[in-house]
């Protein structure tokens, strides 16, 4: 399995994944601002994910829910900007309203087709950040990837 | 003069700035979410606001130009949450469109119609939080809110 690095920041209250995929800049992109795409592969396997609203624009907004069985788990954010190489949008649970994460996407080219995406969140607290990183999240990032995958295998992105 | 205190955080890349105003919290709310107000009052004493774009509820977002002459100074953001005690929002200048900041407004009620403004600015960058801190930023925070100040003596907020 192709798995992302996770790292911690020493200094900063910040999670920085990387992961290569076998895609383009430009369908990493699709596959992060098209809502219908999103909803296949972000989470873990065992979430369906429905999108309430999805407006990928500078200074538009989103908001999902991601269900397994009877739970429900309602996230949200806004678009600061949105370019082909680059997405910065705030990100938040709405179980823990106050606990506000500022992410930035980057789709860089490798060649050949291949894409490495760096995803930075920035808190305001260590202890948040590392509460985040304890709290299983490897789980959730790599089964989304993979989902990411099989999509783009499929000829779907 | 009513100096705002302004403080780096010893361990994280945040600016935080506290200011008490002779105003409810409802007053401070309406002074950052009305963009006449808004325009009124943000920024250095010589430049004049120019609202290009306002929208101030959860997911929406903002832009406006200071200018000074013939020189124009372009911001923007989207706003994450819009709430009577608290703002969150995204703030970047379209001169360094990579920098974004995530703001944390609060509106702390001291009673007897005297508010304490909490606004904490989170950066990913220490050596970019310290020089905004170096770049004379203090006159048009301590300008701004004595503009505000004064509105809010005139009743017109």
């Amino acid at each position: 399995m192709n798995e992302a690095r996770i790292e911690a920041d020493k200094d900063l209250p910040i999670v920085r994944i990387t992961r290569d995929f076998a895609a383009t800049p430009e369908q990493l992109y699709r596959a992060h601002t098209d809502p219908e795409l999103f909803a296949q592969w972000v989470g873990p396997e065992a979430m369906t994910v429905h999108i309430d609203h999805w407006d990928a624009r500078n200074g538009g907004s989103w908001r999902y829910v991601a269900s397994r069985g009877t739970d429900e788990y309602r996230f949200r954010g806004c678009f600061h900007e949105v370019r082909p190489d680059r997405i910065v949008q705030t990100f938040s649970y709405e179980g823990e309203p106050d606990g506000v994460a500022l992410e930035t996407l980057i789709f860089e080219d490798l060649g050949d087709g291949r894409t490495r995406l760096h995803a930075q969140s920035l808190v305001d607290s260590f202890a948040g950040r590392d509460a985040w990183l304890k709290s299983g999240m490897e789980v959730g990032v790599n089964e989304g990837y993979a989902k990411l995958d099989a999509l783009l295998t499929k000829g779907v992105i």
